[in-house]
């Protein structure tokens, strides 16, 4: 079993990828897009990727994936994420982070490093590693970042707010059985913007008790104020109020794309 | 009149500004988090920042401090944007530009440009000035960057999409009267995810014919699965119809922000 994740070591993703299968070997990507490529090239058995930060949001490069393409979710991790400041030296003039980690810390960098340039960098573990090629950079990364680059840990903890978890999607080629927790993930296009259309579906749903844990709008990329629905619900596709819904739904709406029913994420790791 | 813009001179807020009002003296800051505070400040009436792009979706930096702040939406605007590859030389290494920009021309780069360093900065036009100091840079930024920062055009309307149209909110302090072509933006949290919550909002909405233009879910920030949500409405917060449905809306949810009543935008400039 090989997983494909965003690298290089020590990343949040490596931290997903063990929460879910501590055995399989990983191979590392430089971003995103690599990732899931390499799950349409077989170059993977699954792909883990980020999907959305309860700081940040959604990670929109990861939804618009699941657009475009053919894959199907099979899992989902949640990890907490606890931001580190981490460098060789003691007088910083860089500190490089994924952009998300950057988000996260705004106010840290702002009270403390005011003066000091900020630079987004592909992922934390790469900000890490460049941190560990000179002493003017620091790297907002993971605690077990420093240990793999050997870069000290001048500060810990240092996210804007506490609670601060990501959930990882598994994305692979066969749905999963119903396991009695599980989620379905759909993207829904209700074509044209008619007033009360997402009503009428959101109705179907509230009608048999199918809870939304999420629903998120995304712009169609045809014009401006046109959008996707992404919906997930508690359920699994094979059990027969999901299955009978759905079938409704598909009639009162332009695209219906089913991208998964999996088991629900367990308690961050 | 002056009006908090992002800058550095040509980038795409300075059209959506010079849009809006064709007489206005500009500030430029930075980020939005600095075009926003000049106004909390007072060192500007107004400040224009973008909100949302039909490729990318929204600024999610614009959305919190929405929330986070007593700001009022009180105008919109719209820009087309046709994004420029933009150089002094021919042998790019580097090319540079904001983050959503790079994103709009993902396809691009990977197809012309597949081994040069792509470097995510604040904003495009700061991406052209870098550019006029070396000539291993390119920035994408606009056809007007070129003139300013004397830049050739190497390429145009390289974004990966050809329909690309970015919404700016214009901020400021006091509603503007009912056109008879308004909008209004509310921000809603519904307390608990109970399911079919958000379902019975939408259906006082739906009851009373009200037009739902948008409808964006952000987390709070407390617990990951827990959702504001953002909706914009056709009409005025002055309309009798509106009015009552929000007075309605109000006693259902822990929460109701109005953050404006404004003009619709025209189309496209």
């Amino acid at each position: 079993m090989i997983i494909g994740i965003l690298g290089p070591e020590g990343s949040f993703s490596e931290k997903a990828a063990n929460q879910w299968n501590k055995v399989a070997k990983l191979r590392y990507y430089d971003d995103i897009l690599d990732a899931v490529d390499a799950l349409l090239r077989n170059e993977v058995d699954t792909s883990i990727v980020p999907i959305e930060n309860s700081l940040e949001g959604s990670v929109t490069l990861t939804l618009d994936l699941l657009m475009e393409h053919q894959l199907k979710i099979i899992g989902e991790v949640t990890v907490r994420i606890k931001h580190c400041l981490l460098s060789k030296g003691d007088e910083i003039k860089i500190i490089m982070s994924h952009p998300q980690a950057l988000s996260q810390c705004r106010k840290y960098i702002k009270t403390n490093f005011k003066d000091v340039e900020v630079r987004p960098v592909l992922s934390t573990s790469l900000a890490a590693r460049l941190a560990s090629e000179s002493k003017e950079i620091a790297a907002i990364a993971s605690r077990e970042s420093a240990g793999i680059y050997g870069l000290r840990i001048l500060d810990e903890n240092i996210q804007d707010v506490n609670e601060n978890v990501t959930r990882f999607i598994v994305i692979g080629k066969n749905t999963p059985p119903a396991t009695g927790n599980d989620k379905t993930s759909i993207i829904v296009y209700l074509e044209k913007n008619r007033p009360g259309a997402l009503y009428e579906i959101l109705g179907e749903f509230a009608e048999k008790g199918i809870d939304l844990t999420k629903i998120e709008s995304r712009p169609t990329k045809k014009i401006l104020g046109d959008y996707l629905f992404y919906i997930d619900l508690k359920g699994h596709i094979e059990e027969k109020a999901i299955k009978e819904t759905l079938e409704k739904v598909k009639t009162r709406v332009g695209m219906l794309k089913i991208i998964g029913s999996y088991p629900a994420a367990k308690n961050p790791g």
